[in-house]
C-alpha cells in the first residue's frame, strides 16, 4: 500500500464531515478534523508529484481579502486556489469600497455570488480580525438562507488576531513529517519562545496558533517570553486545557533558556506585548500618528531590554542532544544578515534554513486541503478519482 | 419543457446576431437583442446551478480597464470571465503607461492580441466615458483590418458617464423575475427619484440608465428630481421617444411624493446635477484642488436643501397597495445606518435588503451573456451542448 | 506540408534542449536554440489561429515580478501564461514584504512551491538587474538540490539592466516575417540609432538586445549614438565577435544621418549614457531626491543638444530606396503627436503604424515559448499532440 492509498483510507474512514464549515481557529476542528486537514494536504501533495491533474472545480472563485501585506499568505492562498481549478481575486482594501464605510454584510453578499471560499487576512487590530471573521461567516451564512447565495462559501483565516490556522498546521504537518508521524510528538517538547527584534507590533496569533494546536498531541509545551509579553489569556486556557485533555502539558517559563533545557522542537520568534497591542489597535483606530510614534519609541525600548532572548548556539547546545528543530513562519529576523540583532543567529539559522523552507512549502497545499474538505461531501472519493 | 429549455428556445428562434458587436448603450441594441441578453443570463445562470462546466473558451484574455475603483463591478466582470473561462487581467491605470499619455489607439490594440473582450468603466468624466469607448472600440476595430489582431474583441461597458448596461439590465432581469416575466411589466409604475446623500459627485449613468431601459418595455416611468438635478438631454430625449414606441409613458415630475404615487417599482438614488458635473469634469482635468473643494461644499450645500427627498416608510405608502419594490444598484446610503440621513430609511432597506442583493446577483450573468453572444455566433447551440 | 508542419519539423530536427534552461541574455543561447525559441512561438501562434487548446499545463503558477510598470510586458506575460494553461501572479514589490529587506533567496524559494515559470523585470538600477536574476536563479536551483522544490521554476527576464531577450526575439520573428526568413537577412543593414526624446533615464536594454542578438544573422549591424551615449562595453563586445563569427559587420557610427545610409531597417530609440544611468542609479539607490533632480536637468540638457536626431521623411530618403522597415519597441515618442520633438516624425510612424504592432504582437508567443521550451524535453511532441 502506498503512502497516497494509507491517506486516503485514514480520510474514508475517519469520515470526518467538514463540508460547509469555516476554518477561522484550529481549536473549533475536532482532533479527527485536524487530521484530516493534515492528510488530505499530503494527498494533494502527492497526487502533484504525480503530475495529476489536481483540479476539483471547473469555474469558481477565491476571494482574498487582505488587511496588510504578505507576499508568502498571498502566494500560498493563489497557489492553492489554481491547484484546485478556482480562480483568485485578491481584494485590495485601500482600493476597493469597502474603505470607504460599506457595510461588511453588503460587500461579503456582493463578492460571494459565485465563490466558493473567501480567505481572509485581518491581525492588525487586536480584537478586530476574528470579530471580522465572524461577522463575514455570518453574512453569508444569512445570504445563503436569504436566497441571495445558491451556497456560502467557505471562510478559511489567513492570519487573524488570535490564531493562524494555515501556518500551525503547516508547522504540524512539517513535524509530523520530521518525526515519523502525528503519534510520535506525544512527550516531545516543544519550546515556544519570545525573542528579540529590533521591530514591534508583529502580532500574536503564531505563537497563540503554536500553543492553541501543539497542545493536542501530547506534547510537553513550553511558553516562554519576558514579564509582559504575554498572549491572549482565553487562548492559554484552551493551551491549558487541551494539554491536560491529551496527556500533555503547557508550561509557562519566564527565561528562554528554560524553555530550551531539553527541548526536542523550538519554536523562537518575536511578538508584541498583549497590551501593546491593545494601546496600538486603539491609537491605529484614532489614526494618532505621534500616539503610534511615541508607543513604538517605548515599545522598542522595552524589547532592547531582552536582547538576550536570541536563538544562537549557546541556546540551541541547551536543547536535547543540542539538536532540536528549529522553527520559523519566516521571514525570520537574522542577526548580522537581516539586522543588527535578532531572534537567530545566522549559524543557527542556516543550519536550518532548507527546513524552515520546507515547513513553510505546506501552506499551499493546507490551504487546498480546506477547499476540498470544505466544499466536498466525500473528499476521499474525490481524491481516489484524481488519483485515476 | 424545464425553464432553461424554454430560454434556450427563445435565444435561438429570437435569432438576434450579437456577435462582434459592442455593448456600450442598451438603446444601441434592438429589443429581440436585449431579451436575448437576459435569456442568455439566465440560461447561464440556470446552467451554473446544475453543477455544468459552463466555459465557452479553453484560453483567452478579458481585459478591464477601471479608471475608479469598484469592488462589485471588479467582482462580476472577474467572475463572468471565469464563468465562461477566460482569464481576467485587471488594468490599474495609475500603475500603469496609460496614465503617462500614451495614445489610446496604440494601447488598445497592444492589450488585445489574445483577448476576446474589454471591460471598461469610466465614469468620472462628463463627456468623457463614452467618448473613450468609442476609442477604443474604433483602434480595435482598425486593428483587426490592418491585421494587427486576428480578430477585434469585444467591448463591455462596465459603467460610462452616459449608460451602465450591465447594471440596468441586471435591473431588469430582476424585475422580470419578480413580476413574473418582462410581458408584465407593461402598464407598470415605476419611480426613477433623485434622493438626498450626504456625498456629491455620483454618476447620472444608473438613472440614464434605467430611463433609456425601461422605457423599452411599456412601463410608466417617472423621472423625479429637485430642480437642476436634470440628467443629460438626450437620454432623455431617447427615453421619450421610446416611451412612445412601445406604448409606454416618460413622465417627468418635481417630487419624489409624486414619483412615487401608486408606482409598482420605486428607484431612490442620489446623483450630481449635469451642470455640476460638467464644472467638476472642467476641474478634475485641471486638477484645481481648491476649485474641487469650493465646489463640493457648494454642491453638498444644495443637496442639502433637499433632504426631504428620502425613500422612508411614509414615503413608500404612497405607493401601490404601499407595497412598491425598492430598487438600488448598491451600495446605499442608509439613513442611521451608513449616514445620519440618507437615501432610504433603515426600515425600508431592511425590508427589501434580500432582494437588492438578489438584484446585484444578476450582473455575472449579464456580463457573461455578452461575452458569449459577442463572440459566438450560435450561441444557443453553444448553451445547449453545456447543457450537454 | 503546412507552415506549422515545417515548424515542428525544424523544431524536432533541429533538437534544442532547453529544459531546465533560464532565458537571461539571448547570446547565453545557442543559434540552434535561438532558432528554436523563435520557431516555437510561430508554432504556438499558428495553433491559435487553428483554434486549438494550447494549454500545456493544467495547473501551475507563473509569477512575475516587476520593479516598475509595464502595461505591455505585463499584458505579453499575463496571456502567454494563460495561453500555456498556467496561472499568473504578479508580484508588486512596493505592497509586498520584499520591499522590507527581506533576502532574495528566502522569497525566491516561497514563490517557487507550485511555480513553473518567473518572469523578471527589473531595468531601473544598472548593474543591478540581471544580477538580482542571476540571484534568483541559483536560490531556486539551491533549492531544488536541498529538497525544498520539486524542481526549480524556469526564469524569463522581461527586460534587465543588459538585455531584453523577449523583445529582441519578437523583433527578431518580425523581421523573419517580413523578409521572408531568417536567411534573407543575411547582408541586409540594419541601424540601431540613438534618437532624441524629451525625457531621460529610458534603459539601454533595447539597443544592447538588439545589437546582442542581430549580429548573429550575418547582418551589418551598425550602432549610432551622440558622443557620450555608449552601451555597456562588454555588450558591444559580444557584438562584435558574433558579427566577426556569423561573416556580418558591427560598426559604430557618430550620426543617424551614417546609420540610416543604404538601411534596410532601422530602430531609432532614445535611451540614457551609460554613465548617467550609473549616476542615477547611485542616486535612486540613496534616495537623493534632489541629486536626481538635477541629475535630470543635466541629462535633459545634454539631450536637448541633439534634437536633430530624428527619424523623420528626410532621414528615411538616406535608406535602402527610401523604404527601410522602421521598427520600434513602443512606445515611441512622435513628434507632435505624444510630445513637441520627438525620435520620429508623425509621418514616418504612421506609414508604419500597424507594422510596429505586428512587431509587438510576437511578444507574448515568444513567451510562451519559453515557457514550453524551459519546461519540456519533447516540444515538438507536445506541439504535435496539440495540432492534433
Amino acid at each position: 500500500m502506498t503512502n497516497l492509498d494509507s491517506l486516503l483510507g485514514r480520510i474514508y474512514h475517519r469520515a470526518a464531515d467538514l463540508r460547509d464549515r469555516n476554518f477561522l481557529l484550529t481549536w473549533d476542528l475536532s482532533l479527527p478534523e485536524v487530521e484530516t486537514v493534515l492528510d488530505a494536504a499530503n494527498a494533494l501533495r502527492e497526487l502533484r508529484r504525480m503530475g495529476r491533474d489536481t483540479r476539483l472545480f471547473h469555474t469558481g472563485m477565491a476571494v482574498s481579502i487582505f488587511r496588510d501585506h504578505s507576499t508568502r499568505t498571498r502566494y500560498s492562498f493563489s497557489s492553492a486556489t489554481n491547484l484546485t481549478g478556482l480562480e483568485h481575486m485578491d481584494l485590495d482594501e485601500t482600493k476597493s469600497q469597502i474603505a470607504h464605510g460599506e457595510t461588511v454584510r453588503e460587500t461579503a453578499n456582493m463578492l460571494s455570488f459565485l465563490t466558493e471560499v473567501i480567505g481572509i487576512r485581518d491581525d492588525m487590530y487586536l480584537g478586530a480580525g476574528h470579530t471580522y471573521m465572524l461577522e463575514v461567516a455570518e453574512a453569508v451564512r444569512r445570504g445563503a438562507e436569504e436566497g441571495v447565495l445558491d451556497r456560502a462559501p467557505t471562510l478559511i483565516n489567513l492570519q487573524c488576531d488570535v490564531d493562524h490556522p494555515t501556518q500551525s498546521l503547516s508547522d504540524l504537518a512539517h513535524l509530523a513529517q520530521e518525526f515519523g508521524g502525528l503519534e510520535n510528538l506525544r512527550g516531545k517538547k516543544i519550546a515556544m519562545s519570545w525573542a528579540y527584534s529590533p521591530s514591534y507590533g508583529k502580532p500574536l496569533s503564531v505563537p497563540q496558533g503554536i500553543i492553541g494546536l501543539m497542545t493536542r498531541f501530547g506534547m510537553d509545551v513550553t511558553l516562554a517570553h519576558p514579564p509582559g509579553y504575554s498572549l491572549i489569556p482565553e487562548v492559554e486556557e484552551v493551551a491549558a486545557r487541551q494539554a491536560a485533555e491529551t496527556g500533555g502539558s503547557f508550561t509557562k517559563v519566564q527565561s528562554m533558556e528554560e524553555a530550551f533545557d531539553g527541548a526536542d522542537i523550538v519554536y523562537p520568534k518575536s511578538w508584541a506585548p498583549y497590551a501593546v497591542m491593545g494601546e496600538r489597535t486603539k491609537l491605529l483606530r484614532a489614526r494618532d500618528r505621534h500616539g503610534l510614534d511615541a508607543l513604538e519609541q517605548r515599545a522598542l525600548g522595552e524589547n532592547a531590554q531582552h536582547k538576550n532572548w536570541t536563538c544562537d548556539e549557546a541556546m540551541m547546545a541547551r536543547t536535547n542532544g543540542g539538536e532540536a528543530l528549529y522553527m520559523h513562519c519566516l521571514p525570520a529576523d537574522i542577526s548580522g544578515v537581516s539586522c543588527e540583532h535578532g531572534e537567530v543567529s545566522a549559524g543557527v539559522f542556516e543550519k536550518y534554513r532548507a527546513k524552515t523552507y520546507v515547513e513553510a512549502s505546506y501552506k499551499p497545499y493546507v490551504i487546498a486541503a480546506m477547499m476540498l474538505l470544505g466544499r466536498f461531501a466525500a473528499p476521499a472519493d474525490v481524491l481516489k478519482k484524481i488519483q485515476g
